[in-house]
């Protein structure tokens, strides 16, 4: 992912969502990323205090005592920046950075299709040049998240998604250049269309997120294969009740269910790619079992290990408050999920 | 809960996976409950060293490391009771028990419907046994789990659904004494059936979980009013992008997904129940946003905070590291969740 936005001249800045952990972004950013996205001040302290300087909270942050945490963050001596849609939180952002003696760098989020946060592009200058009245607040960039899932199955093409986002906030851009708003960061994409929206003129940084593990819906993008899946769960075989049916040790608990099998666009046949059998569906779940479908003569046994890679490695990595990261030597080494479960 | 199983002579013994807390267990066990039901042997010892000291791990313990910390925790002093559905499951208790120096307690768990573990009911006077064959071993009692949602909607009575499971196990009990088979505990019971399955002659014990806390799918069952409901998320507005949509700082990482909106039987709307608004619908999320469609003329405000009753509050709590605790004197104590996101 590195390589191929730095080709375009388009700085690498990665969700750090999908792992939650320092090491991890440490690693992103000594393979070329600029900086860490983060969604909130929690998880911008967490990778903070892992040594990150440069964190963007993508998300608007509106309680007085998170914006007031975020200034104080920004006055640690790193880069933060946080995202704001509205003239509201854009005045609470002020406020708390006038209390804490500080000055925030702020993004603004534009609309593009997904209909959650985000200003209407139309009204962007309008906004923009009220944020920019305000005090103690800088706003140096505009930024979206438009995925690639908008339009349904027959328009899945991660390639067109990324330029069409890409082209939308570089327009975007201009126009609030033109209206005199000084906007150097365009920050757009997701990791199915990273690689695509770098190649729009204009667009100066990426946030993909779910690349540095991938997953089952990585791969039915077209973004990686299953061998280049990292983040697996090991479940064992408790229980084989009847011959097509396998019961696993893992649940709606251990596996996310944010993305459901059989909807529009991707069509997945459950919830997760069993790697040793492709055709087996882990089709049902309930808190701590995992119900899946084999064929009669498959070979499962009670005590079994078997691999399988979640629909959603996020979310499935957020179910759990540890991971086994594997290191080179092939050894397990376990590792406290730092930044996940966060309140605020 | 406590009260209305006991004026049945049935014992209570709820699943500490909706609190995952010992001190909610404790509290549990002070209103008359005999013990506590876990489904993994990290949960049981947290629950163990929280005080607790008679555990039914209601589930399939298969790997060696985790039988060889049962017979350990059996051999504290606390009864340790765990699930069983298989031989070649019932070996590998014995085995770890007689390395270990114990002698584990099993209840024999059956199959009534669910199609999940749960060895089938016709098998259980050969399985039991060959499982009362095996050294360090001790079968005293069955179980099953098979809830109120069987037969989708046009069945949802959970009277009824309480009493059918009730009677398959009655039956099956004495199905096993008659072939000689000393069944002490016949344990049933989610929290919509556990006081009907109570009501059925030969019952002994419940193990619901979700009663603690309740939640909107208990309020759909007419088990609880919403008033009920002890457990919610307060979410913040962070945006209105239009008249019909407000958005929230909570997603799918805030709220469990694993029970969908609109599904048979229960149809419930969206993804929670807005206690100010009922008519709203949490209709879409992303990991940490959540779209709410209101009426274009509700009054919501960037800042304002809302309180949401989850579908499902087990699964909503297993994905926060804290819950706030209000305390009689109204105070709010922030309390880590300490059996949640176990790995074993």
């Amino acid at each position: 992912m590195a390589e191929a936005v730095q080709r375009c001249g388009v700085k690498l800045r990665p969700h750090a969502k999908t792992h939650k952990l320092p090491e991890m972004a440490a690693r992103q950013i000594a393979a070329g990323a600029i900086g860490i996205t983060a969604a909130k001040i929690s998880e911008a302290e967490v990778m903070a205090s892992g040594g990150i300087r440069d964190i963007f909270i993508a998300y608007q942050l509106i309680a007085k005592s998170k914006l007031e945490r975020a200034a104080r963050l920004s006055l640690s001596g790193i880069r933060l920046i946080i995202g704001v849609d509205s003239l509201e939180g854009a005045k609470r952002i002020s406020e708390a950075a006038e209390r804490e003696g500080a000055e925030l760098e702020v993004r603004l989020e534009l609309e593009t299709g997904l209909r959650r946060t985000g200003a209407a592009i139309d009204k962007a200058v309008q906004l923009a040049k009220q944020i920019s009245g305000l005090n103690k607040i800088k706003l140096s960039g505009i930024f979206t998240y438009r995925g690639a899932m908008l339009g349904g199955a027959s328009t899945l093409d991660v390639r067109a998604a990324g330029h069409e986002e890409g082209r939308l906030m570089a327009d975007a851009a201009a126009a609030l250049r033109s209206a005199g708003i000084a906007i150097q960061d365009v920050s757009v994409g997701s990791s199915p269309t990273a690689a695509f929206a770098a190649e729009v003129e204009g667009v100066t940084e990426v946030r993909p997120g779910t690349y540095i593990y991938q997953d089952r819906m990585q791969a039915a993008f077209g973004t990686c294969t299953f061998d280049n899946c990292a983040g697996a769960v090991f479940a064992t075989i408790i229980s084989r009740p009847s011959d097509d049916l396998v019961i696993i040790d893992g649940g709606s608990k251990t596996f996310a269910t944010d993305i459901q099998p059989d909807n529009a666009p991707l069509f997945l046949k459950g919830f997760g790619h069993i790697v040793c059998d492709p055709d087996a569906v882990l089709e049902r779940m309930n808190e701590e079992h995992g119900m899946i479908r084999v064929k009669p003569d498959a070979v499962y046994q009670v005590g079994d290990v078997i691999r399988i890679i979640p629909n959603h490695i996020c979310s499935t990595v957020n179910l759990h408050s540890f991971v086994y990261i594997k290191e080179s030597s092939g050894k397990l080494r376990k590792t406290a999920v730092a930044a996940r479960g966060m309140l605020e």
